[in-house]
């Protein structure tokens, strides 16, 4: 079984848009146990894309194609669509109806061009598009299966998932896949490796597969099995991860299994002090904020976040923070002494149970010998509690913000699953 | 004269990471008049690699090829387009002299493995990589030109500025192309078409193309042409860029001229206020520090930029932000009203020239029939006057905290640029 993904689109070969459609549609086969074979970008152009199709045809079981409809396109996929499988276009009342809503809600009425987007190849089913007009349509001919989509990947996400994969799976009989990942951050890929070696060894006689996923100071270890009755590969997985827990407990900060949406640091921070009901708010050197914009662009942020003090310079540090010149004369802007005033006294005027403050050296400029570019120093306020860190990230300016980001937001989200 | 793309590897296929060179490899070409005609993403896979490059080879004329080198991949694209070619793998003085002086820089010695990066086959022109192991790879037969490079987004992108284009150039007879962007922001894409009707229909006697590149609320304008003399390109092309600046002038806020690198909202911003030497603050409540953290994120921020309270709880902005409870019960926390005092205040206070300060619904709650999720107010201080701005944008969070940091910076930009 394999699938191919075609995307039709000037202005992903102009370079005007990155392509994030066909990773994410990737993603989602795999997780069902489809694998992509190959992924061709085509321009807006009927003989490109009827060859596009037979070579894909040619290799593939399904084929996935992106973009290329709507008004503006002409409906160039449409009618290439229609003219490969020698059909013809017929209005579609459930399109018309879903259109003429759409239209409803912006207070407009649907145009002529507008009606024609209801028009479908009549071997098509449809997929009914509920958040834009361009409607999606599947083709099952000689055990193959093609689906075409709007590239809009708010739209296309939601077919993919609401009506495509259960398709697929109606169509096509996959085996059941299950898949377990253990995300751990504050250890490398090849100390994990060697830590969990002897347990990995054992994988195999159950069938289970690991792949590291190393991703920006983090390593995410995901288990995949696959088989015919699901509840025995989801006992097996389990099994293994509570193993794998005793051997790396301390730099684990979560889990995802499958079927739950993923969530980023920030999301596992705000739920976690949200169910434990606490507040939090930053003092920020460095980073220069993005932790607190961070948390604020997460929903619900305002039940747990105050704000923040954005001390870049030295005098704000002294004014707003109680940092005193002794303290920075004696240990420097950078470091744990300073950063640990920082926090002590943001979550006091703030009046937050958690703090997170941060000071460093984010570059390209301003390292010194014992202070090299990359140098930075976080505490974490818990209470009366507070933890102090000093990292050495890279000599890349933005690289280092957004590896104290993280870092420090999965720090204090480590802390309190540790807590548990 | 046509291009092809081929990456190889699995994790794109997998959705492991997007696929972002192909963009970037797409806009380079284009900028230099060449057009990509297709892009496959194949798997790290003899027999696929060899279909690919035949496929390729029958459409194209140029074909780029990223990914699949190096040890973890035993370099499967080397050997399999040695094999294309009928070559063999040879010993490269150079390649292992690169080679060897990146590991003495990482205190490293040349290992076996390593060694084996410096073969390349015998029919191939090096490209040289300085910033990393596995060289690139130019083959030119039959008038065709294959090129191929790591996947490894800074090493392929230094290979094609500093030495893939210029091999094409010299190839290939290229017309010289001319571009000049002019940047837009506060007018919407159709009512700009209006408003520049004419001086567009005037486009064509001179062969210059016109490119409306919407993005994020702004509108990129970009002027595009063709020919075989250079400095006349660049006057026929200024001259129209002269003439819309009349017709739009109030909306322009930069230009992008071609072989310039291009700059972000927040380094226009930086550099406007170097230039200026002058000093920032911001005052920031749905934006969560995201305006802080753009400006921080920028390299010389530290000399313009002093520091920002993010006032997320309504408390936070009476202590820090000398908001009274009546000017809050009043108008609320999301009016201009309050959004000024906050300005003005945080200049006060960290002793800057300019002020930014924001207040608005993020939602996806807290809107009111009055004030719907998607308002944002924002103030812009600058010395003793004061510019402020209320926009409704969407009803999505993230894209409403990125559309008012993006607005608020180009809004200022554009107050500074007409001051000129």
């Amino acid at each position: 079984m394999r699938a191919e993904i075609i995307t039709i689109g000037d202005e992903i070969l102009i370079g005007q848009i990155v392509d994030t459609n066909s990773a994410w549609i990737g993603q989602q086969m795999n997780l069902i146990g489809l694998k992509i074979h190959q992924i061709s970008s085509v321009s807006d152009n009927r003989e490109h894309i009827l060859k596009a199709l037979s070579e894909a045809e040619a290799r593939a079981d399904v084929i996935l194609i992106t973009g290329g409809l709507g008004p503006t396109k002409d409906d160039i996929t449409k009618h290439t669509i229609n003219e490969y499988f020698n059909s013809e276009l017929v209005l579609n009342e459930t399109v018309l109806e879903d259109v003429t809503k759409i239209f409803a809600s912006f207070n407009r009425t649907v145009t002529e061009i507008n009606r024609k987007q209801a028009e479908v190849p009549k071997i098509a089913e449809v997929i009914r598009n509920f958040n834009g007009t361009a409607p999606g349509m599947a083709i099952y001919r000689n055990n193959k299966l093609f689906v075409s989509m709007p590239g809009v990947p708010h739209e296309m996400k939601a077919m993919v998932s609401e009506q495509v994969i259960p398709l697929i799976q109606m169509k096509f009989k996959l085996p059941y896949i299950y898949h377990h990942t253990v995300l751990t951050q504050g250890i490398g890929e090849s100390m994990l490796a060697e830590k969990i070696q002897h347990w990995e060894d054992g994988l195999a006689m159950d069938n289970i597969k690991l792949a590291y996923l190393p991703n920006f100071g983090s390593v995410r270890l995901r288990l995949t099995t696959a088989g015919n009755d699901y509840k025995i590969l989801l006992q097996k997985v389990d099994e293994k991860v509570r193993e794998l827990k005793i051997l790396i407990a301390p730099f684990i900060y979560g889990y995802e299994r499958f079927g739950e949406t993923p969530m980023n640091m920030s999301e596992r921070l705000v739920k976690s002090l949200t169910d434990r009901v606490l507040t939090i708010s930053t003092a920020e050197s460095c980073t220069g904020g993005k932790i607190a914009s961070e948390i604020v662009s997460i929903v619900g942020a305002s039940s747990v976040f105050k704000g923040s003090i954005v001390a870049y310079s030295n005098t704000i540090k002294q004014q707003f923070l109680n940092v005193s010149s002794e303290l920075l004369e004696r240990f420097g802007a950078v470091s744990t002494e300073v950063t640990e005033c920082m926090a002590k006294h943001i979550c006091e005027t703030f009046q937050t149970n958690c703090g997170i403050a941060v000071s460093g050296i984010a570059g390209p400029d301003g390292g010194t010998k014992e202070k090299p570019v990359g140098t930075v120093c976080v505490s974490l306020q818990w209470n009366d509690k507070v933890k102090s860190f000093k990292w050495r990230f890279s000599k890349e300016r933005q690289r280092n913000i957004d590896l104290a980001t993280q870092t420090a937001l999965v720090e204090l989200l480590k802390w309190m699953e540790s807590e548990d």
